[in-house]
């Protein structure tokens, strides 16, 4: 496993310590990656560990060259994974079911509010097509999705998605809200509206958390992270071609030496 | 190594054998890979085994996993790597050197032509400018550049280069032709203008040639090759930089709640 582990909370046998294994960056594998699973639960669990309900211990695996432990423990599986009193945990709606039902003080994270549940569901999909397609149409969708979190925050006027103490929805909309700036500006100038001011004020009140800023990957890992994929799935494209080799002419040669 | 070995010549005793290591294609480890000296030498050895003065062995590596025995004689050095007699050259330059001077029929290969030497020695930078700025001032460059070298072959009338067989100069200019050809049509719609007759129809003689299509990367492979270098080129931009978080914001919050 790697050095870089963040404690919270005290492992004084009153509360559980609960391990989440998370990605490590694709460029320096001390640090955090753009893992946006990961960077959620860190939240819930992080808040947790505020609480003082559980003890957190955060461990982050490089994955191009995971440690032999973590091979023949979770073979290939990737992070995130949530390991809880000897129990590893490895699909993500699975952890966050743990964190919910079995984690204490996890079942007040998971606030009921359908409203929310479906405006922030598919933000995130919406980003993955303005990469791909790097139109404007994909990108005013985007925008206008974005427009629409902004009405809710302001109509509510609450700190956070459902009040003002975070809540399970916040800590999957503030990793995407990050992905959409940094990502979204570096590949195809996307900047999320200054108008947006509700938005706005609440990525502010985000950036001063402890639970975002301890699990928020470096700008650069995000950059890269989406780099990779693109480069991986250009490659993918000629993997899959059957080889073919451009010998064809398109003028006609009349040569006679053509004929030897 | 790669069990995909290319044989040519006889290996009676009469003319020595030279091995040739060149890299293997970085989507399928046992095809050709899309590495501009290895053609070149390649060609050259293969004429020459085709005139019987040697007989060529072809081994291909795949850098991505190189075998033991790979690692263990050459450690990080890159193909093209030529094999004679037990002894082993790894410098392209001292390659080029020892084929002219000490393979055997090596010096008729390499023709004294100053006008041919210095009219091809910078299209490949050419093509690398248009792939990494993609515009049409450089696509300008280059298309002139193809120009040149249509009017020479047009007015000399001969097949090749410099006379009606094949010399060094051609196995240098041919695969940078192939590459200009497919890369460019593929990442920037760069195409050598029909107008070019002498220089499509100096391709079309290439085409035929065992010495050229034996040796020729596929179309995946060399539009791939092109793809990882800008990946890696990216990457490399980022691990370079120091870590920032972008968490500045662009408006003026004004809410009472931020001085908790």
């Amino acid at each position: 496993m790697s050095d870089e582990i963040a404690e919270n909370g005290t492992a004084n046998g009153d509360v559980p310590e609960i391990e989440l294994i998370i990605k490590a960056s694709t460029i320096d594998g001390r640090r955090k990656g753009a893992c946006l699973f990961c960077q959620e639960y860190f939240m819930d669990l992080y808040l947790l560990a505020e609480l003082k309900t559980i003890s957190l211990k955060v461990t982050t695996v490089d994955m191009q060259k995971p440690p032999p432990d973590f091979r023949t423990n979770f073979e290939a599986t990737h992070p995130p994974i949530l390991i809880d009193n000897g129990l590893a945990i490895l699909e993500n709606e699975k952890i966050e079911r743990h964190i919910m039902k079995s984690v204490p003080g996890g079942h007040n994270l998971f606030v009921q509010d359908k409203e929310v549940a479906s405006l922030i569901e598919n933000l995130y999909s919406k980003l993955k097509l303005v990469l791909v397609r790097k139109d404007e149409q994909k990108s005013a969708a985007l925008r206008a999705h974005l427009g629409r979190i902004d009405a809710l925050l302001e109509r509510r006027g609450t700190r956070f998605l459902t009040g003002d103490t975070m809540c399970c929805f916040d800590c999957e909309l503030m990793p995407r809200l990050q992905h959409i700036r940094v990502a979204g500006k570096y590949f195809v100038d996307f900047e999320i509206p200054t108008s947006f001011r509700a938005l706005w004020r609440y990525m502010y009140h985000m950036y001063q958390l402890d639970a975002f800023t301890q699990s928020c990957p470096a700008d650069q890992d995000i950059i890269n992270h989406y780099k990779l994929q693109q480069a991986l799935k250009m490659k993918k494209h000629e993997e899959l071609e059957t080889p073919t080799f451009t010998t064809s002419i398109p003028i006609d040669v009349n040569d006679s030496s053509t004929t030897e």
